[in-house]
């Protein structure tokens, strides 16, 4: 139940994103429901498809597509205070990342898949709904530009596997790489920390 | 038959409009191809691959890819003739349109999947070879931003899910969700009808 | 274990060309992975999508991964040597493509697939990794544009075809094919040779 509530909230904050991001482009009401639909699912789908879990989960769990429907509606009409709940939508999306994250990797397991792939499918899960998101909007995406976004899912994995090796409950290497994941967005933003640079 | 030979139209009419979005882009031969397969398969593979039927249909049914390259080969040679028949094909492609939203549904429900869903696989059978078409040849997509499309599939998949509740034959709901698709979209190019604008 | 080489210097051929295309657009060091990654990896795993053979090769292999890490990290330290080994680079590139190509074949054979998409199969396996790489760095893809490069691997698999009717032990069509599309690709290179113009 509490990590059902995190995945809506984090499925709302997704999808809004996408409304912001096609609403810049000035897309019309469809296209700016797709781009939020694939912001919200599309991560989750291209681990789908690539691991061969199909049909994929939103085509089988209705309440992905209504809350997606209902959350690009609220910020259609509401576009020009989109702005006061901007911090909420950064906290809701951070969290939704950290939850996306370990779901992935959870399903990385249960297809019997090397630690390794499983934090690359946590990753894809939580970061790749953004990069459909960019490429249909025809930008380079953001977080191969900018951002420790996969950075933080990649460490916040690996933080999992590392406290999955304690003896503790199954619940708290869940929640820790979740933690992990959170904590390194919000110190990269709030202290403006990027990925070392490779260029002079 | 007679659906087949709606299915090999539509295809000739999908693949004539990847050539020209192609030649605009003054792509070569491979290139001109590739976008006029991408755009007459491009929707169905989506929806195979994201359901889980594969391998997909073009790849076992060899006649859409013979179809395809005698389209490309037809319209490359006749480029400065295809203003003439811009008409036809905006028919045919209507008509396609249609269909293709049709076999969409049918396979969602052949799956099991709710009704919302099968109106989402018909309208992306339909409409997301365009999509990938415009990807590819790097614009934002031409149906995220004004025409009439995926609405007029969305409303014939609600038609049809309406009219197969009453107690007709089943090729009823089906030809009516077809006409209801194919009347939306001429009536919106005719009367050059968009969705509302969400700006100011 | 011969092939294994091959795939082997072929993907870190690839890797490198993703990275250098990834560098050119000044993307992060996660960007420049992503980008070396799906090159290396994107044309077999749409193959592998396509036909439904999940999960995809590279998240049970883990040497693919791997590989591109090492291939990415050396490239990035070494980058102003990089042209010092354009044309070791350019020949394990073409190798691959030789290689990746049979590989494509082979697999859908495998499938009981008509020889016509074998051969598709094949070109995709070993072309849309580079498509991928430039739809993610928003250019038109380069092989859409010009040089012989899918035109090499579906002559090389008419080649195995043709070879394969012959009574000849398995393994010479499988390297005739191979050898085919090196030498139409290395020919097409050194003496400029492009598909005939459709434009005037």
């Amino acid at each position: 139940m509490f990590y059902f509530v995190i995945d809506i909230l984090g499925t709302i904050a997704f999808a809004i994103s996408g409304v912001m991001v096609a609403m810049d482009k000035r897309l019309d009401m469809f296209g700016v429901f797709i781009i939020a639909f694939v912001t919200a699912v599309g991560g989750g789908t291209l681990r789908d498809v690539l691991i061969g879990s199909t049909p994929v989960v939103w085509l089988t769990e209705t309440v992905y597509l209504f809350t997606i429907i209902g959350s690009v509606l609220l910020a259609i009409l509401f576009r020009n205070q989109l702005k006061y709940v901007r911090r909420s939508l950064f906290l809701f999306d951070t969290i939704g990342i950290g939850l996306y994250t370990m779901v992935g990797i959870q399903k990385g397991i249960a297809f019997g898949l090397a630690p390794i792939m499983c934090i690359g499918l946590g990753t894809i899960t939580a970061s790749f709904g953004g990069v459909i998101r960019d490429i249909l909007c025809n930008e380079i995406p953001v977080i191969f530009r900018k951002e420790v976004y996969a950075t933080a899912c990649i460490v916040g994995g690996l933080g999992y596997f590392l406290l999955e090796k304690l003896p503790v409950n199954d619940a708290y290497p869940y929640v820790g790489g979740i933690i992990i994941v959170i904590g390194i967005r919000l110190l990269a933003v709030r202290f403006k920390i990027a990925l070392p640079s490779i260029y002079r």
